[in-house]
């Protein structure tokens, strides 16, 4: 059987297995996730082996993801019941009209390098699918196969344990770029969640539009997150800030999409302090391999590229040994930030670009100068936060999440986290990946007109037999009609 | 100044005044809605005039269009209060995270010709747009352009005299296809609503989507609305049907997106009194002009294409004469419309296919050959519908609005309705063009952290100043924090 044969049949199993699975009731489809993230938490130790072995991550951070990884089966799952994605509306006047949510079909998931398991075969674009009633195909990621092969053997327990149909899960090895469109195009394939490079995610967003009938494609696809610190707030904190901001580049080598790759500040003692302590603070991390062989190569590539630049300052540079790397500080005029194109792309990886502003117009300006992104930082003073309202405006603008005297890295996952933007951040500022919101993504609403009670779905009965929240003549209630 | 100079002002006006109305409480946009429903209804003599000379719409129909718009007006820009769009989340635990939604930027609106109120320089696009807190561009309909002229000056004199700059709202007249090109390529276009015909949405969406900054466009491209019809339910009930469903096809000459077009029934002798009454029902059209010569023209066109097919059976021929029309009645065998694609395209106008399938497994057969639609009926007695879970599981997949012993046309604006469906009958299933919940194809989420109450939106405060709904560590509540 050829790739493509292959691809069409896994297809065409999850859309058979969707004719089924989108009946499954929200409390099966809870069950189903329970039973997931307790399997699991019961492998966890075999899982972690492997992702350890193959991805470079240590086993700490591993253990806190898979964790993570429980709690969003969990977490997604279960929000049907507090409205974050479905709020039936009920409206009895000149017409009996009530409308819910319902399943796109087979959703196609392309996983992370970075997160194995919370953003890869058993991340939340698998769980806010599997919630949303969809099954789903994911593409298996090269960079760590055997975890994602373990993941798949363990949801398949899960849900062969609850007695579902075991292709409502299914993993697939793509190896090439026409195998990649051949799935994206596919007939049966209803939506897409993609966590990776610009490159990718735009490839399959075009691949999704133009198919004859587009599909929606959440793709995220990176982000700069910069930070801009103000300087009464530099005066007397900018050690604290440089140990807090310098840890989260250090973390996990700078891998994750919400680290900070710029840092704008003005020209002023404070800033100078925070430079000099912010260097030697980056001296903390400790020689690390990269995730894979192509990121190592991406990373060697952006960051001698920026070093050659004339205007580039090095603050500090990274050691690079044995496939082994460190952090590394560049330093730029916000002048030289704003006529340079290359220094507006991420970095992936422990570096990090110092923008110095000569004046406060300068400081203003260069925030006009960004690509949408996940996040903004402000690092102000309350005083400084009241008067740059402009500031505050142009960073919302080009944000999915504002920041104040924070960090952007270490993405709880709640209801009012928001991990997404304005594109190039993703393709649909509309949406989020992490947190129960994201289930909105693989969901549409229907209607029912002129339906008797007895046969309409649960929710939308006139006994209010799940208990939810309804939007009932307008009003939110859980009273029955 | 060239058209694309000029266009290109207005988009940059529409995106400096953008800067101020993004700004605008929920309840001075409230206001402003409830200044343009008042003002519209003090002009509705005239604009009913000037609309009925420009489109043959009959004055009562237009009258109620009228009042239609503007219930349009005050439903979303009051949805912000009932939970429509906007549940604000907050979740105090590890950070402190409140989302709130905000609106996306310049909105350019394409109306309908059917329509020249309800979804056109007034209609639900250009509310829900104003309500999200975006500012709005409308392209002049060629065919009621009077009527948009005099729209335009009326919403701007609400706005005058709600003190807001007057760009919010902008009328432009496009007069060709690059021109068009360049306003959806603009890059201060931020999203777009289209309602009309399949290549006019399916080009606006393919240009958004090749812009270097894909934006979300909500286009609108009509429907078939097939109704299903089930033999108990024919049995006795034939007479009613037929003067429901024809009185839905005959009213405003066929001219709406849900006008059934198609409707499947089993040989019987309950289809064949059926059918027989329809064809007589129908003659109680009086001849219409239709709304304008493209319009004719196309109807004209597709009849006689229909007409000619050698396996074509007509029930009734309309009338043509002196540019008017009345309806036409065709019939087809099950396994010939199943063969044929020209028929499962929407014949704008009073125009409707009868399907007669040999038996119930043809009927079930024909139900896989639809395109995504509006809408679908299905006539049935109670005991009929208990047992087509398939036929009911299928027309489900392929709408917005699933309708049981009902007629699709009569749009309520209620949050439970849903106008909407898969492609092509929209390019985003997730979303809906009429009732509340239209505002959120206008708005994104945006998440905050760390900040003080004070320096947060209202409805993100610790005090709920608006009293709202909101999602506080996952439960629904009114209280403050």
């Amino acid at each position: 059987m050829s790739q493509q044969h292959y691809i069409h049949s896994v297809m065409q199993q999850s859309m058979e297995t969707f004719s089924i699975y989108k009946k499954e009731s929200f409390a099966g489809r809870l069950k189903l996730a329970e039973k997931i993230a307790e399997i699991l938490q019961l492998n966890a130790d075999e899982l972690i082996d492997i992702a350890a072995s193959e991805t470079n991550i240590s086993k700490e951070r591993l253990k806190q993801e898979l964790e993570r990884s429980s709690l969003q089966f969990l977490q997604y799952a279960s929000a049907y019941k507090n409205g974050s994605w479905l709020i039936p509306r009920i409206d009895i006047g000149k017409k009996d009209l009530r409308k819910t949510w319902i399943p796109l079909g087979p959703v196609v998931v392309y996983g992370a390098s970075n997160f194995p398991f919370a953003y890869s075969t058993v991340g939340g674009d698998v769980a806010s699918a599997l919630a949303a009633g969809c099954t789903v195909v994911v593409k298996a990621h090269a960079a760590h196969l055997q975890t994602s092969i373990l993941s798949a053997k363990l949801i398949h327990q899960a849900v062969i344990e609850c007695n579902l149909p075991s292709n409502i899960f299914q993993l697939i090895e793509i190896e090439n770029h026409a195998d990649g469109k051949f799935l994206i195009q596919h007939p049966y394939t209803a939506a897409v969640g993609f966590t990776g490079s610009f490159t990718g995610g735009k490839q399959l967003f075009d691949w999704a539009n133009e198919r004859e009938k587009p599909i929606p494609v959440f793709s995220e696809m990176g982000s700069l997150n910069p930070i801009f610190m103000l300087p009464d707030a530099l005066q007397n904190e900018y050690l604290d800030w440089a140990k807090k901001i310098s840890f989260s580049i250090i973390q996990s080598a700078g891998q994750f999409c919400t680290k900070p790759g710029l840092i704008f500040g003005i020209d002023s003692i404070g800033w100078n302090s925070f430079k000099e302590a912010f260097a030697i603070q980056l001296e903390a991390m400790s020689p690390t391999k990269l995730l894979h062989d192509g990121i190592l190569k991406s990373f060697r590539e952006k960051v001698n590229h920026a070093e050659k630049l004339t205007a580039t300052h090095t603050l500090r540079k990274g050691r690079d040994e044995d496939n082994k790397v460190t952090a590394t500080l560049h330093e730029v005029t916000a002048t030289y930030f704003m006529e340079t194109e290359i220094l507006k792309e991420e970095v992936f990886g422990p570096y990090c670009l110092l923008i110095t502003c000569k004046d406060y117009d300068e400081f203003l300006a260069a925030s006009q100068h960004l690509n949408g992104g996940l996040t903004a930082t402000i690092i102000a003073t309350y005083e400084e936060l009241k008067n740059n309202d402009l500031l505050i405006d142009r960073l919302q603008s080009v944000c999915g999440r504002i920041i104040h005297n924070d960090v952007p890295t270490g993405v709880v996952v709640e209801p009012a986290m928001l991990h997404g933007g304005p594109f190039p951040a993703t393709t649909d500022s509309r949406f989020t990946a992490v947190g129960s919101d994201a289930v909105a993504r693989f969901v549409r609403p229907i209607t029912y007109q002129n339906w008797k009670s007895i046969a309409l779905p649960d929710e939308l009965k006139n006994e209010n037999v799940l208990e939810l929240w309804r939007m009932v003549n307008g009003q939110l209630t859980k009273n029955n009609l």
